[in-house]
């Protein structure tokens, strides 16, 4: 049963509302008890029936806004491709909204390594202003922020998986972390291009911008830093997997405790998290289990004849690792119940 | 934003927890603002924790529990197969609970039919007593009901495609309609079989039950009769579709009335269903656009050249053909708004 | 075991090399024993390794050729779009060269009906001059064509399931032939569109074109019209169905005769047809029992709740439909047997 | 264009014909020049006609027969689940055939290993007389062989990735190389299960008997060790991936020499050997790119960032990973060329 509303719902507005991040958002807070839906913001639909721009509103009433430099709203997500949400973020946080940015626009924290990435910034002056806003490892910070910048969702997958063991300084660092991770193809965004053609993505399976090149590997590695105190590497190998959503992070590291307490140790780090769920030893979680939700499940297995601790992580890359992860911050910086209205289990199957 | 709840949430149990069906029911009931789950029943995996039995609540608390006769509930809603779901609903009856029977077993009124197609009736005292849970057909009598026998998900896509037409005498009933259904494989339910082997179901199409061999044919053509008031016979063709979710009913009818206004006219017939969509004359729906959700899409098309019209109608077999539509049978049952948890947008793509 | 080829091989071309027919073509000839490919052309990829063009071959040897006017070969597949096909066609033609045209500008024979729904010719002085390449209609003909138009994909499966009983003057003409058609998503073409986005297409089923307004309706009727010797209507209706694929047409139609002899009727008519199958009365052939191969499986099933027999054909529509058939049609033409290269059981699974 | 056959063409038969890998035996056979397929037996369908059994030969002539003792046949493929094989290929060696076997029973070569992995050998007299038939690495040895244990899929796809590094001495054997595998669902064979029920596998991924659990671990080490000359421990983790067919294998590594000459030096290690392709540095190959056919794609990329290296390798699991490598070996064996009858393109798309 859905939890109960208190009086005074506070308006939320989606500007980028119909890529699929945006449909996502829309779907998510349509089922919220405390944040409600004002309006939905899109520069090349504007004026469009909300039910024509978004199918899984056909029949809905509305129209799709353009976005003129503010809008009225308590929250404001932000839907839109890095780049493009830069001088819109720092449009609203000038007019003093709350924005949850789910770009890679203000993940980084260090300019240098961001232009190496991404090239010049659309808002300098804003940069750096964000909390990262992975609720598990910034529960406090994003609390108080005003501007939050949503993680990757390969980002989120992977980070989940490790942060624990390198909170407790479990793992051998001088080494690179191997994270090899899966992706369905709404990670991909709406956009139509060749290589999410059905007849050339069904039945098929290939790896993409392996070694470095894929630009969620400087985040990942940006926060793995932060929490162990000294540099961490990973090679980092992402996959297209013919599936519409969801990510498996597979990790390989070698420990530098016994791997034994491994489950118990991230039981503990996720004490009080309530979208991570530790599973047993040895377990292998399936993206089809949260797809929709916004769980994380993640499990250790150690290769006893190799050394090897294997770690695994799945997300529904739409929902915990994109909007989900978006409404989770916003519940926490108003004071909300961390898992309001994205506590519901996954659309199995 | 979700509904606020009044004080007073009802409660609600299911029995089949397990299959798909009873699964999308933990799914719908955990956003539900009145209704409260209180317990989860399956034969097959009484004792066991409900996150091993249901994957989509992994690691969620609780264990399923043996139904022994009877639950404490105010509503109960079975998802049983067919012929077991029988003995259990007469018992619950028997104690008075108000039941929501997604099984077969107590949709057909005329004793002989249903021997014809299924044979002997496991609770022949109970025959004949329920209402027909179709609530854009029979909403009046739900509100009144204590035994709901939920409809079929071809029979709700396919009726509902038909329907508007039928109730005003617009089409030539001097020949049978055909019914062309395309399913997802979750409709043949959580048993595995080689017909729903990955290897033997991705990347292939097959009819199968074709020309009246398949049981929703007399639960089309009784509801079909009952609304024209004179026998209404059916070619039902279903196939079965390498996707997991989603029917869409393609109908052929020849018309006995000018086509143009059959749009208008399923819009004023559904005119207060707030599950229901009719879209333009013309256009096709897809069942990605309702998957998860429990809108039914409607649309007609005027052939020009042979004077036949198609009409189409989407639907999420496991929603609105069977668990959402269940909750809506007992909103209405329990003068809750028609929609209350249930009126999500689709969780699209 | 592969056929023994006499010496003397005839040389094969094929221009459109670098869509899904083209791609077939190559992979089919590359297994014939008597046609041996020269030389692939592709306007768009003219000087590519061959490798780079087409996935299938990376790595293997060979630059794809731009088409200038004239081509070095025996025989010549034009696997090219309509429109853009009827000019080529044509210089081959002027130049003696036999030609194979996969696409749609010479399958019609009524210059008025081309018209109306394709537009303007691109060959008006060729316009007609081509066999209609449905073997098992058409085999003496194209015995001794130069120009041969190979049918689409929906028509070859439609017309094959109806053809025996049209010929046996066994179905009631009087009335529309209701035509339900499912393809994969391959029969749509190379190029991306948003219809074909892997995430909007996976999990999705939609009807298209409906109600007449496909441009395989008038081949339909042209060569049912033909069979029967009077007009023949048909309500087409074609459907997109997640998988990349195959075609399921199912057959709505009323007999004049006693349909229990349709299997018997039909096995004769295809006696001597390789390529036919017919099975038995009641069967569901599935695509996947014909993906990647040359074959074509039908059946009959008499529904006589209603009297409606509902006629079944399926197809690899990149195989009997398109470049499968090609072959077929071209072993014609030499005087090969008619199933050399492409009598070889399906890729199941 | 197909081979020319010289005169004589050797008998073959199948034992096990109507698993996947028995299918796949039977469809490539069909296009063999030199190889006959003279019989197909398989236990729990003998009677049966071919065309009920294999549903790729739907409507072929034939009968499956029962193996009783022996076959009267140049050469026999053994496919038959581990275990069963062992006695079977006891008896088919006893009485002179050569026979080609496709189950694991005879991989290994160390029975201590074997024992440990799989238990008690169903043919001990047998063990160890077997050549490992991955004729890339063990193409002489193969043309003497009478018994030839055909590799697993995993195994192929991994060290065919890691064979030219490993045999050049350059890579660090000091840690455990992780291979890190993806794999079709055809892979897990034609027995129904709850983990392959399509609606349970279609939109989930995950990963299986991670952490040196997967049988086709020992496999993998043996044939690296023996070709590094020294031990070679790995991690392999196999993941599930909604496709029917394909493996890819993604390999980390850290290179004891210049990476900047692994594709030069695979290259040249695969010089001769017509089934494997090696693609730039840097490349992706998708398994789509290797459906149906028996290409091995393999590629290097350097991760400066960190000094690892990935190593890619992709093959059609049923064909490269089992039926086709059996009849690339049955080629060698009896002197035909390598390539004969498997060395068609991809069935693309």
């Amino acid at each position: 049963m859905c939890a109960s509303p208190a009086s005074g719902a506070l308006r939320a507005a989606v500007v980028g509302a119909t890529g699929y991040t945006g449909a996502e958002l829309v779907r998510l807070l349509h089922g919220h008890p405390r944040l409600a839906l004002e309006g939905l913001y899109a520069h090349s639909s504007a004026g469009q029936a909300i039910g024509e721009a978004l199918p899984s509103l056909t029949g809905h009433a509305g129209v799709v806004r353009a976005f003129e430099g503010d809008v009225d709203a308590d929250l404001v997500f932000c839907a839109l491709p890095h780049g493009a949400s830069a001088p819109i973020v720092a449009a609203l946080r000038d007019a003093g909204r709350v924005v949850l940015d789910l770009s890679a626009d203000f993940r980084l924290t260090d300019a240098t390594v961001y232009r190496e990435w991404y090239g010049d910034h659309g808002a300098p002056g804003h940069f750096g202003s964000a909390v990262y806003g992975l609720p598990e490892l910034h529960r406090e910070a994003i609390r108080g922020a005003d501007l939050i910048a949503v993680p990757g969702c390969y980002p989120t997958a992977s980070i989940l998986a490790l942060a624990p063991l390198i909170a407790a300084g479990a793992i051998d660092l001088s080494r690179p972390l191997v994270v090899d991770a899966k992706s369905g193809v709404s990670g991909a965004g709406r956009k139509v291009r060749e290589s999410t053609h059905f007849p050339e993505t069904s039945e098929g399976l290939r790896a993409y911008s392996v070694a470095g090149r894929h630009r969620h590997t400087p985040e990942i590695e940006q926060e793995l830093t932060r929490l162990a105190g000294q540099a961490v590497r990973v090679v980092f190998s992402p996959h297209l997997v013919p599936m519409t959503r969801g990510i498996l992070s597979t990790v390989y590291l070698e420990p530098s405790q016994d791997p034994a307490g491994f489950t118990e140790l991230a039981r503990r780090f996720y004490d009080g998290s309530p979208s991570v769920r530790v599973l047993e030893a040895g377990s292998h979680p399936d993206t089809l289990w949260v797809r929709g939700s916004n769980a994380a499940l993640v499990s250790y297995t150690h290769d006893r004849r190799t050394g090897v601790v294997v770690a695994q992580c799945v997300i529904d890359n739409l929902v915990k690792g994109a909007s989900g992860q978006a409404i989770q911050c916003a519940n926490l910086r108003f004071g909300l119940p961390e898992a309001a209205g994205i506590d519901h289990p996954a659309a199995w199957p």
